[in-house]
């Protein structure tokens, strides 16, 4: 058996810490950012690091994804013009009378013709020099299109849950209770399996000493785990009593600061990856005494139908 | 100890629910299709996660991928061809006769020269704007087969798991008591090793106040679990004294609605990956009294010989 | 609690099945193939899966592999260059004297250089025909590389562990009493963590019947896993009471067709993957009273050294 | 139950090993390498997996990777090139002038206008020896840049964790006992989540018999395990006295060449990847009565500043 002598270390080693740690926050202020980020600063990253080219790449909207594409493409390509240019004008010599649009878009247009390897030859190197720079020109386009190749991949690959949250939590009675909730649907047409919640709640204390120190509890749900998620999902905390929740008021998770920090994980059905999801919900997105609409229609007979557009209907309800 | 003062939550939390919930489906109908998806509709889904593109893309037959391939390329230079011509009958030049077949088709192979980057020069470019548009149409044809490259990987590399289900699951004879089986078999010749098997069983059940409502139970099998799987595996379900089949008659199972629902969860030998199949068999997919026939030839000495076709073969046993 | 009132229903959950079941193989013969497959014949297997066209192209060796690449763009590019011949001799028009050897292998250098999108416009289509065969092959070569590309990325990104075992398994002496033991080493430089050996036996058994049955036993190792594995791990089963080989002689493993089945999962350091081995060794593969000689060189100070070619190495030891 | 009728067998099974051995560097030196690599050297391998070509162009730097690429790319030209002109000064007809800059030279950019198959044409293949000889370049050229697809990929997706470690851990007071500590950062973005770490400490100890023998022991953190990881984390195992370190003076660890060993296992969250880190930490690397200075700056309210500068900032604090 594995005593521990000290009564301390032993109360340090029970209390519940998510990786945020006590000192941080003391002051006000959301952990967790509604899009799932955390809202720290970090200062002196290295340029690389807060650059991460990779991810970006990778997380930008389409649109930017583009966007960055064309825009390396237009530039690369005035680059090499640049050069053939002066390089010698007499470089490229075109076999039909291409020169009728002047020297620079000659350049420019044998540059994007040698980038992207379709060489009409229309126009062609015709000195060692301009030879020397397409033959680089070349492979430097096949590099960059293997990249983009990679890059698309990785864009669609991506393990990405798109889970839909309710905009709001509720504080609504529950059985012979009453109970904190929230609501989930899959806004993506593939299936998640194996869908797992965490929920914790964090909260400020004054210690003895008068300073403030944040202390995170686990919330029990009455269901932490299902195999399938077709439709929607409500998650419930009952607050018995032995919940951190029971007796609160508003103004007791207002003062506290409270912020409900939840941790999704599921398999994706079509590849078989685990996706990951983070929201939180403050102490002011939760709605006293009121609870979530069904989103069935279950007026057809053997076919189930979820309405979407519902997830954040609510209705008012007594608390017990 | 951590103790629920309600009744009612406690009762809440032991009840099994895979997902589908208990108000679903009180009417008549599958919970999961023979094909694994799920018998739900899904309203006002925004048109991007219902097109679901990628996953589409990745999931739909050979045929119909390169169909969509072809139909996307010959539009393409469609939309071109068109372009080119608005701009200017005498933007492509040809160094030989090729204005044989007429302006348009000169247009129309121009392009597909111009988007595969095969780029013969026969036909070139001879104006700004037809060397402009050469330009963009170029690395649009390459981004578009960068896209194709990452789509054919992703559909050769997606994990699936090609599992045989027998059509029918049967109800047999089992050493002293009765079992429910099904049979499966790896319909690929690569390994599945890890696989595990979950079923679980779902009935109508009229509730005091005369409503229904649907209850789900795990079935306990008598192997849920095995290291390998190089030939055919049997699943035995026995109906013993703490089964929900205990006492059921073909009659019962029918009026409740019953569904056998079944996840499959291995790991593809050659890659690694884990892999899921769902399947599901409802009342009227059990036989009554029959058993399965060996799928095994074990005639030769040292080598034994797995039967696939015989996948479905049962007779007549007595029920015990 | 969940009781099961059927005595026998409960031994048959308790019997070890590895998933080869009892009645395979209880003629006599290997279960696992010295390269990891299993030793099952499969019939009527569909013509697809037993094709498995990907797993073949990814599992195959590298010359084989190119050989196969090669072969598929020869036979194009001669399909390609009869269907132009056949489309009509001027379809194909130099515009220098590659007439000179000969209309075949002008339509032969035509096609692969369309097919690789080269296109050096000095053999190009002249004809409507021709140009529309051109517009096909081109887009028929970009996904033909295409695949290669995945093919080549699958190949390369494959987890698979390079581990080598002892030819042989050796019964020596260990401590106080004796214990069977094999050898293995990571025969890539790629680090491997997180190692975990499974091991079983199987033996036949004459039931009461006088029927040959096969019994799965698993084998309690010294150490069942280790985290990280930079040398080389032996493999210890010590033969205590408990232990099925506990009084076994060579000439019972023998009447018995014992065959010790070996499964290995790690994590492939480098690229964070899972990777398996699967490994066995007969009766006929145990030396007894034999041990391993170590494979380190410690020599020299602060550096250790392995010979990779001591793996092998074995002396004669007294059993006790 | 499993009893074991051998005393040496059972104390065996206790023995704590990481899979280093006891035997291995019984000498002094480090056994992981401040990159994280194992200290061993490995005889007699196998030249492919000596070379490792994949793992190798994976891993190496960005710079030393585009520089293989170059050198092949220039390589493989020079070779077609000679072949060109071995076979033939005629092999190669200009339409252009181009012959003004050497035979050799017109063959080398000819060789790498059809790697990358751009294929001006202004250079074109005239007999049929060359044209044979371009259609396999173009043929390699192809599978060479799927190949440098395949390895951008690969470079971009491997799952790295970029931890930093603080270069010496320490030795320091903790609540009422004493603790080693060391502290980490990601110094990425992207976000870590459920990172694990354990730590093991390496001593060598004096057998009965006079000989040394390596011992490992787990060591106890207070926290083992946290769910986001967006700041930064100390580590500290409690010097109680159930700990190997209580009562050791730094001259104790010298003495016995002690080593910290430590792995991390963690999930990012961009890509669901599990990502791995080893460090380890000599004796030497231990400051005895030194703490970590915070690396907060919680000066603005609502925002949390790290500065990752601050990661190795200690302060002399008395022992307890």
């Amino acid at each position: 058996m594995r005593g521990t002598d000290s009564q301390l270390v032993r109360q340090e080693e029970q209390r519940q810490d998510l990786g945020f740690g006590t000192k941080i926050n003391s002051g006000f202020g959301r952990l967790i950012n509604k899009d799932g980020s955390f809202n720290i600063n970090r200062r002196n990253e290295s340029f690389w690091d807060r650059l991460n080219l990779y991810n970006r790449l990778i997380t930008m909207s389409w649109p930017q994804f583009f966007g960055w594409v064309l825009l390396f493409y237009l530039t690369a390509n005035l680059f090499f013009a640049s050069i053939y240019l002066l390089a010698g004008a007499d470089g490229l010599k075109g076999t039909t009378d291409v020169d009728n649009f002047g020297l620079f878009w000659k350049a420019y247009f044998f540059s994007s013709q040698t980038m992207t390897t379709v060489g009409y030859g229309h126009i062609a190197p015709n000195t060692f020099t301009a030879s020397l720079i397409a033959s680089f020109e070349s492979v430097i386009g096949l590099l960059a299109f293997a990249l983009a190749t990679g890059l698309l991949y990785g864009r669609f690959s991506r393990p990405v849950a798109h889970i839909r949250f309710t905009k709001k939590s509720v504080l609504a009675p529950y059985l012979d209770v009453n109970a904190w909730m929230f609501r989930i649907i899959n806004a993506r047409a593939n299936q998640l399996i194996d869908v797992q919640i965490e929920v914790s709640l964090s909260m400020l204390e004054t210690k003895p000493d008068g300073t403030l120190t944040r202390r995170y509890s686990s919330l029990k749900l009455e269901r932490q785990q299902v195999n399938f998620f077709p439709t929607n999902w409500t998650l419930v905390h009952p607050i018995t009593e032995d919940s951190p929740l029971h007796g609160c008021t508003p103004e007791d998770l207002a003062r506290s600061d409270a912020e409900f920090l939840i941790l999704l994980r599921a398999t994706d059905d079509t590849f078989s990856q685990i996706v990951h999801s983070r929201h939180s919900y403050r102490y002011d997105e939760v709605l006293w005494g009121r609870k979530f609409k069904p989103m069935f229609d279950s007026s057809r007979q053997g076919l189930v139908s979820v309405d979407l557009n519902a997830l954040d209907d609510t209705y008012v309800a007594a608390l017990n």
